[in-house]
């Protein structure tokens, strides 16, 4: 990593966006990491379309560092906004959404032991936004899947796997309705393990995996889908573990990355300090690892999960009463001793 | 009721299916269910095309029966070779599928109480089977939705609340990404409320239901949704309660229903009387209510819930070692006692 990457975008986004993301500062400050926030306002501005979009000086700020942290944004109201955490990812291609689902000790729910990576597409499929009114009262939209796309994707699930020390990877579809676009994601996904044998492969209907996911979710690893699958899936993986208030988001491209935390902006406690800045701080920690600061992600993932586990300091939606600042101060100080 | 709409269509279906489907003909006897079986083979014929499709005496039978039930189906192996489940259901018109999953006291899963049904629109959206090329490596899929198949499933799904003595509706879609097809799907649903206004009418995102769902199940009533997003639903909501052995389902058209289990065909067991009739036979008692002979109905899943719940007479996967003959003579006697 060169020294110029050690600059990263801050986009703190709305509600309680600049909370959390004061709290993923104070840790990182605490446990020395070397990079420089270059913080971007990104309240979209109008554009000559009449639609709101995201202000140039963000761009060029993410375009010039490669790396970025967002909080949540709200989506500006009123018909036809298109989501600016949509328009991010597509601006900068990040081609591929990394969501990690692993239980948190500490913070129980119905399941055990979950340890799964959802990949999704991330830049087309579903989300192709082409939409048509054919005759009045007959809608279609387009679902356009490309074997460009499709195979980046399927590549990076394998490679990804094999930097995690994970073993398999699963190919999500429904090739046997959508046989010509989910069957094109599959023969990539296919093609790329075949180049990637030291992975085991698996494939699985999409409804089968939600069926046997709420069963037993221990038997699932590494899954790679299309767009939408993954918007459903990582939120379904999200649930097991708690929700999205501890689950971290990485979108990578070839020419960059941005992590997000992906709950709301909250606006209902906005301001007063009672927001948990865990899924932000993972990411950020996921982020760290994408820069290469092996150390300081361990370090400082440890803390936010020794301080979950122990439970004396936990804010109100993981059963707790401790203020945001309190719960980011106690992650502080265990990162200050390891 | 008509006489004549005693006739009902028997599809028993392929691997699992005859032995399953004589466990309910039996279990019907004992009940005393005034109802005639006509059984159809519906083993595939090639059509002039070179595929496979459902022999015409079968379609006859339906027509002129109006009621059918059907056990699993294989789907013809080969390339290009449509379900024929599906094609039932297109054929057919069955516009609505409806699966009910409600915990079953005695088969114990990670949850207790859920009780929600899914209402699938059963006859376009992503399940249009419009596919192309466009260029090479390029293929889309169209999701196509109409006013009249939105608004007919949105109507139904009142109506069928209302029947069940359910209370809320919810709408499931992704209109904030799909804005002009989704939006029309749920444009259908508002309008659904508006003329049902004792049924509380509740909208959420796919991914949002999905995330709520895995953590409390029990918020959740009656939803209503595309055809894709049932089809996840649907088996996410079996998860639940257990899976797709002790998940009932019913195809509702405007000229008929039939109604099936939609577990596989388990050619594994399939002749060892090994299988588990549940599904079919809470099918069959979905059917008999739909015909409205509900005392049987009720006299015979008393019967079935009864002998889950005592545990001595349980096929393997429900965690026994009975035989399905032993759990079909178990359920007849209680019925009897009844
Ligand atoms: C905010 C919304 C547009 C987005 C999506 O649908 O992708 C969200 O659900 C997500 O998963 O990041
Ligand atoms: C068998 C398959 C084509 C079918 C579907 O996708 O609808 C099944 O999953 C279902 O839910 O009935």
């Amino acid at each position: 990593m060169s020294d110029k990457s050690r600059l990263v975008t801050l986009i703190p986004g709305d509600g309680i966006g600049p909370e959390i993301s004061n709290s993923v500062k104070q840790i990182f400050g605490a446990a020395g990491v070397p990079i420089t926030w270059e913080s971007v306002d990104v309240t979209p501005v109008k554009g000559p379309d009449g639609k709101f979009d995201i202000p140039q000086n963000a761009i060029d700020s993410v375009n010039k560092n490669h790396v970025g942290l967002k909080g949540p944004l709200a989506t500006p109201v009123g018909k036809g906004h298109r989501s600016l955490n949509l328009a991010l990812r597509k601006e900068f291609n990040l081609y591929a959404n990394v969501r990690p689902c692993k239980s948190v000790e500490g913070y129980e729910t119905a399941y055990k032991d979950v340890d799964i990576v959802t990949i999704r597409e991330n830049t087309e499929g579903e989300y192709s936004g082409i939409e048509h009114e054919i005759v009045d009262g007959v809608v279609q939209s387009i679902k356009l899947i490309t074997e460009n796309a499709s195979r980046r994707v399927a590549e990076f699930a394998f490679k990804y796997a094999r930097a995690n020390n994970r073993r398999t990877v699963t190919a999500v579809h429904k090739a046997n309705i959508m046989r010509m676009s989910d069957g094109l994601f599959l023969k990539c996904c296919r093609q790329a393990a075949e180049k990637n044998r030291d992975i085991t492969f698996k494939e699985m209907y999409l409804d089968t995996v939600c069926l046997n996911m709420v069963r037993d979710p221990t038997h699932f690893d590494v899954l790679v889908m299309p767009n939408l699958y993954g918007d459903i899936l990582s939120d379904l993986c999200a649930g097991l573990i708690g929700g999205l208030g501890v689950t971290p988001s990485g979108n990578i491209g070839e020419q960059g990355a941005i992590f997000e935390s992906v709950h709301g902006t909250a606006p209902d406690i906005a301001g007063q300090d009672k927001a948990n800045p865990t899924a932000l701080l993972l990411s950020a920690v996921m982020m760290l690892r994408y820069m290469e600061f092996y150390e300081h992600a361990d370090r400082i993932e440890r803390a936010v999960f020794e301080t979950i586990k122990e439970g004396q300091k936990l804010t109100g939606d993981l059963g707790g009463s401790a203020k945001c600042s309190e719960f980011t101060d106690e992650i502080c100080r265990k990162v200050d001793n390891y």
